[in-house]
């Protein structure tokens, strides 16, 4: 690469870092890469530190010393992801979107990719420090949230599948009942997709009383796998029963009303736990 | 926005036109918000667009008048996706891939984010004259792709489903025979999922002969859709049936043998194309 000046080495440096979330970069790749010296890309790190930190993208975190290096977390500050939230939550509270059976149709909503990766960028600041290696999920509309959140912890995403495919070799499947529904379904996963110890973040889009996320954990029991945290985009409380405690919800539908069309979303238990999870 | 200096606009202007790929942003937007001349700001728009060329991230247009703005076109060199698709090729080519069937494993592949994330930015390179409203897939592989590649297009992602879920409301269905098994499937899209008229970038991990794309193409004359480009991941050449043409592939199985586990994979039509699709 040729050698830049500060103000192109402050765009290559941002977009590089953007790129590589929570990944340890040595001064000597950029001093390398950009032919300057040390002293001058700690100075440009210093000024994209500040801006990353003023904007709400996340924080730089550099280390000195030999094995040093610089890396960026991405977090979005909660009052920023609050006003964000909101904003999904009126727009879920729009009547047309209640269907039969209680269900909320949302996937206009899952299908905008900024909008997905605001979400992503919530869950990846919430189980930041959760030490995950691996980001699951169930098909379907959980992929694309669950997607976006390893694109911002940099990690990957193991896909359960409600069938056996046969382009994921031998696999383990287990039987789960959906709490609300009653209905004993199967889930399975490939013996290749999971190591034996993986620390695992769940993350779905919806939740009512948890059994497709039991089901989750029951899978990970399988593999001998943990749990690192359970991740929801949306829950709802309109049922008594709860098979899973420990979850963060980004929304929560309070109250929904299949004939007059009315529903009620506020902001999840992230917003309301006054603990820090 | 407090006032920023050149190097902070610089690192400032790089995050948000990276957020927003193909959208006109009027340069008053970054007046305002950073409390700078307009002259100023086309001087750091003048440097982020010579290093976004130089490093193979895409075209800054820029365009003058009233109306105008600037406008971030990710694309992928060609070279550069070609050195990408070759170290994949390598990697699909690993024996233990090889499944019954002749089906290849690659879950852990397209669960990885910057690989995903980096084949939707050759997709999006690919496609990006196209004038695309929306990305369209089908569940559950071709998802990742299919949002990775609406993240660079900056367009929504619109999921068909194997089954009709009750998530999604009313919905058409289509029956459908994947050419290679033979067998009769069912796809379904949601009836508020896509406009008339749309115009409809289809996204798949995987093709055989061609018939789940097919099947894809049936349903968009369902909703008078119309195909704006096709685009696989992965193709096998190991059938004479061939139900779709007119396709961008960017990896290719020319040959699989079960038995002694062997692939040949090559970089696919993308690449081999002169006429420059």
């Amino acid at each position: 690469m040729k050698k830049l000046k500060r103000s192109g080495r402050l765009v290559e440096m941002t977009q590089y870092l953007l790129k590589r979330p929570h990944s340890l970069i040595p001064l000597t790749t950029f001093a390398d890469r950009y032919h300057s010296a040390k002293s001058s890309i700690s100075e440009d790190l210093a000024i994209i530190k500040e801006v990353f930190q003023d904007e709400g993208l996340g924080e730089l975190q550099t280390m000195a010393g030999a094995a040093g290096g610089v890396r960026y977390i991405p977090r979005a500050p909660k009052e920023q992801s609050l006003g964000f939230i909101q904003e999904i939550c009126r727009e879920l509270e729009q009547p047309d979107r209640i269907l039969p059976g209680g269900y909320m149709f949302m996937s206009d909503l899952l299908g905008r990719p900024a909008t997905v990766s605001e979400i992503g960028k919530v869950f990846a600041s919430v189980f930041s420090e959760r030490q995950a290696d691996v980001v699951m999920t169930v098909e379907t509309k959980g992929i694309p949230l669950a997607y976006a959140t390893g694109v911002y912890l940099n990690l990957p995403v193991v896909i359960v599948r409600r069938d056996h495919s046969a382009t994921e070799g031998s696999a383990v499947s287990i039987n789960y009942v959906s709490g609300s529904t009653k209905r004993m379904s199967t889930m399975s996963l490939g013996r290749r997709s999971l190591k034996e110890g993986a620390r695992v973040l769940i993350i779905d889009d919806f939740m009512r009383a948890g059994g497709t996320i039991q089901g989750m954990m029951d899978l990970l029991a399988e593999f001998q796998a943990e749990v690192a945290g359970v991740g929801v985009f949306l829950e709802s409380s309109d049922t008594d029963e709860h098979l899973v405690d420990d979850y963060v919800s980004l929304a929560q539908i309070t109250g929904i009303d299949a004939r007059s069309k009315q529903a009620t979303v506020i902001p999840g238990n992230y917003f309301t736990n006054t603990e820090g999870r």
